[in-house]
């Protein structure tokens, strides 16, 4: 049997948000090298693989990227199914075009299979729609891990213009507020930020642009921090609040 | 029983891109009210459930979006579980958010379950990845429907400076790329326009942001055009054909 490599969304934490094709995928995946955000639950799904942890412990990562891509081709030349298991979506930042890539220049046979990216799914999940009639008709998602990454960007983004959306961003969300704020964001704008969500130990602040630095929320070392910037971050209040409570408590809040 | 509504993810196009979660809601549902780009096999999860096509016929939707709030808030109150299976994200365009409000006023239990956004993944299956290091640490999503959607955000945002994804744009696609060149982006910079990805009849044309006014696709009535503009747009000439191609034949087109 020919070898093959899929990589493979695990989408942002609840198993349950697996696509059916990757989950047939696992359950046929003789290899299965994974995430450190992926769940455990999760690789459930492929009982009779092998696995590899290849994320990150304590922010250093078990193996390099180099690795990661050896591994994979010597095992799919060795007539193996190997899925490369990362957790959202493989092409929203995690270094999946460059393992595609990599793929490639070994001639490898190699399928991708989207999954649930936690940029909407998160802010979704806390009651955000990342787009809404008369407020966001666009939204920008931006790597926060280092400020030329997300200044070109943000600098320049017509104030208001978009939902803004910053994964890896938390620990410069202070610096990333401010740049925004520089750049003429009314102070006010409504803003969130957003914890694991989807995991265990999931939390939300909900606030303003300006009191993103004195946000009372702690870094956790081992969970994804979002940061969403944009008029769509108020709806939460009234989304969030329906999904969470039964039918009949909500009546006397209704918008009317 | 208590009636619910959820508002589900269908994916874009491939039932097999559905979530757990999304086939789970369809399995148990007693109506399903469906759009048009939904595939007609997803409602195959929902064999016992009535349902509703509530999209749009030839440009011209078949109910409105009130008779649409109208009907949820009715079956639910009637203790029915209710699933509005919109296609792609149900937060991304698409009007989710109006729909998750309407309930929220009418006191109705509701939930959101994300789904495989377009936006992302139908890049992804034409070998283009959004992010990728050292080409671009952002993306934009906006909707190309009318110019006071996107200019804003495509007049200001720096050249170069993030991927650009454009839905619901294709007929504008012309006046699209001239709002990209007038705010200084290189006239040589990839481009891709993406039909109906993930649906039977999909087609691709990949060249350049200069070219795009002039490119050879034709508009389909009933699949999504997508336009993509970036330097990784550059990249599906490697990515997709590795994917679409035996291992065999391409190790002489190794990138080394």
């Amino acid at each position: 049997m020919t070898g093959r490599v899929s990589l493979v969304g695990a989408g942002p934490g609840d198993p349950e948000l697996l696509t059916l094709k990757a989950i047939k995928r696992l359950e046929t995946a003789e290899l299965v090298l994974y995430d450190a955000l992926v769940d455990p639950e999760t690789l459930r799904f492929a009982p009779q693989a092998r696995r590899f942890f290849v994320g990150k412990r304590a922010g250093r990562p078990a193996i390099s990227q180099e690795a990661i891509h050896r591994l994979m081709i010597r095992e799919a030349r060795r007539g193996h199914q190997v899925v490369r298991l990362k957790c959202g979506d493989p092409f929203v930042f995690g270094r999946g075009g460059e393992e595609a890539l990599a793929l490639a220049a070994a001639g490898i046979e190699c399928e991708i299979i989207p999954g649930i990216s936690s940029a909407i799914a998160a802010p979704l999940l806390s009651g955000i729609p990342v787009t809404h009639r008369g407020l966001a008709s666009a939204f920008v998602v931006v790597s926060g891990h280092a400020e030329s990454a997300y200044a070109p960007v943000l600098r320049s983004l017509a104030p208001g213009s978009a939902t803004v959306v910053v994964l890896m961003g938390f620990a410069n969300r202070a610096a990333i507020a401010e740049e925004l704020l520089s750049a003429g964001w009314p102070p006010q704008t409504p803003a969130a930020l957003l914890i694991g969500i989807s995991h265990t130990g999931e939390e939300a602040w909900h606030g303003t642009l300006e009191a993103i630095h004195s946000a009372t929320i702690d870094d956790r070392d081992n969970l994804p921090g979002i940061i969403v910037v944009g008029a769509v971050a108020a709806l939460a209040a009234i989304i969030a609040a329906q999904e969470r409570e039964p039918s009949s408590t909500r009546a006397s809040a209704s918008l009317g």
